[in-house]
C-alpha cells in the first residue's frame, strides 16, 4: 500500500507539475491523463499506465469506485491516494474529478501500422495545435479510420489538450508521428492514395473516389500544403468556399472529408 | 484628436477589463473586438464599432497603418491611441497586435431574418461553448449558409471566444439567440423543414434529402436534442458511430452536416 500524499510540496507533486512542460514529458517518455472518463478508456484500451493518483474526496459517484478498483486489479499500475489540498495543487483542469495518472508514451511504428483491408487513414501535416490533433483523433476514431499519422508535427501529440479534445480516443485510434518523407514512403510502399485538400485544386471533394485505399492529406490553415506534398503524385482537392474566410478549420475540414469516405463506403 | 492613453489606471482601460465578464457586456450592450483581422471584418461588414484602441508600437507592417486610416475615416468612430503599457493591461489575448475595438452588440430579428430562395440553416440548441460556437459560424459562413440561430444558448454569443474562433465570420453570417419556441414557430412559418441530429434516429443523415429549405438542428455533446424538439416534427438522422466515443464534437457534426447538404446542392 502505497502512502498517501498529503502535502502540495511533496517530490511527486512537483513531479506532475513539471510534466506540463513539452521536452520533460519527452525526455521522461510519459505524460499526464487527467480524468475519469480519460482513465478509464486508457485503461479500457491496454495503455501503459504508470501510475495513478486519485482523491476520493473529489469523486463524483459509485463509478468513481468501480473505475478505481479496476485500475488497483490493472497489474503494475500503482495507486496513489492523495488528500485533496496536494491533488487540486497537481491537477491541470478546474473542478478535477479526482483521476490523474501517469502514462508511458507509445506511438505506432509506421513498419507494422494496423491497416484494414481498403485502408482510409488520415495525414495531418505540420499541426500546430494540440486541440485541433484531439479534434481530429476523436472525429477519425468516431468514422472508423484507421489511424493518424502526423508528418512533421509542430506540437506534442501528447500534450494534455490534444488527449482531452480527443474524449479518450487517443488511447483507441493508432497514431504515429513521423517525417513527412517516412509518411510518403509509407503510402507509396502500401499502395494508398493521399488525397490532398487544397485550395488551388480544381477538383472538388465529393467528385474524388474515396472507396479505394486512401489517405486524407491535410495542411495547416495559413500555411496548406508544402510543396513536397503536391508535387508528390495522389489527387488533390477542395471545397467550395462562399465565405469571408477562404478555408475551414483543419479538425472541420478533417470532419467533412472523413464522413465523405464514410458515405461513399456505405 | 482623443489624448493617447498612457496609464494602466486609466477608466477606459478598466472599461475593457470590465467587458471580460459576461453581464457587464449584456447590460452595457457592448463586446471587445480583439485583432487586426476582426477590426478589420467588422468594418468591412458594417458592423457598427463605438471606438477603436490602438497601439503603433505593436503594429507589425504596413497593413496596420492602412487599417487604421480605414477606421479613421468611418463615420462615428472614435480611434484612441494607447501606449503598450495601457494596451498590454487592457488586451485579452497573448501578443497583441494593437487592435482592440469596442462593439455595440447586434442581432437580427426573426421577423425580417435574410433568407435566401431555398434557405439553408443551421440551429445550435443549448450551445454551452463559445469556442464551439465561433467554430460553427465560421463553417457555415463557409458552407454559403443563410445564418445560424441559437436555440436557448448558455453562452454569451458575444463572449470573445467566439468572435476569436470565428475568424471574423461572426461580422458575416446573420444570427440571432432566441427561445427554442420562437425558432420553432419561424421554421413553421418559413416552411423550413428540421433535420434534427440525434442518436437514435433511423435514418443515415445522407439518406435526408437536404436541397430543399432545411434547417440543420444540433444539440449539445452531452444531453443531445431536448424532448420538444425531438417531438416538433422534421427528419431525424444521424451519422454511422465506430470509435468508443458516441458523439461527434458538435462543431464537427456542423461541418458534416453542412458540406453533405452543399454536396447535395450542388
Amino acid at each position: 500500500m502505497t502512502e498517501r500524499i498529503t502535502s502540495r510540496q511533496n517530490p511527486r507533486v512537483k513531479h506532475l507539475l513539471r510534466l506540463r512542460d513539452g521536452s520533460h514529458r519527452r525526455r521522461q517518455g510519459l505524460f499526464p491523463v487527467e480524468g475519469a472518463r480519460e482513465v478509464g478508456r486508457a485503461l479500457a484500451s491496454g495503455w501503459p499506465l504508470a501510475c495513478l493518483y486519485y482523491c476520493e474526496e473529489l469523486f463524483s459517484g459509485e463509478a468513481a469506485f468501480a473505475l478505481l478498483e479496476r485500475a488497483a486489479d490493472t497489474d503494475g499500475l500503482e495507486c496513489v491516494p492523495m488528500a485533496a489540498d496536494a491533488f487540486l495543487r497537481a491537477a491541470y483542469r478546474e473542478g478535477p474529478d479526482g483521476f490523474l495518472a501517469v502514462a508511458r508514451r507509445r506511438e505506432r511504428d509506421l513498419a507494422d501500422f494496423p491497416l484494414s483491408e481498403v485502408p482510409l487513414l488520415v495525414i495531418a501535416v505540420g499541426i500546430e495545435k494540440p486541440g485541433n490533433l484531439g479534434a481530429i483523433l476523436r472525429t477519425a476514431d468516431a468514422a472508423g479510420c484507421d489511424g493518424l499519422l502526423m508528418a512533421d508535427p509542430r506540437c506534442d501529440p501528447f500534450n494534455p489538450n490534444a488527449v482531452r479534445a480527443s474524449q479518450g480516443a487517443f488511447f483507441h485510434l493508432p497514431f504515429a508521428a513521423v517525417s513527412g518523407g517516412e509518411v510518403r514512403n509509407f503510402l507509396q510502399e502500401r499502395r494508398i492514395e493521399p488525397i490532398l485538400t487544397t485550395p488551388t485544386a480544381g477538383k472538388l471533394l465529393y467528385e474524388a473516389d474515396l472507396s479505394g485505399p486512401v489517405a486524407l492529406v491535410l495542411g495547416t490553415e495559413d500555411r496548406g500544403l508544402p510543396a513536397e506534398w503536391l508535387s508528390s503524385g495522389g489527387t488533390r482537392v477542395n471545397l467550395p468556399m462562399r465565405g469571408v474566410t477562404d478555408s475551414l478549420n483543419v479538425s472541420a475540414m478533417a470532419a467533412v472529408a472523413l464522413f465523405e469516405a464514410v458515405r461513399q463506403r456505405a
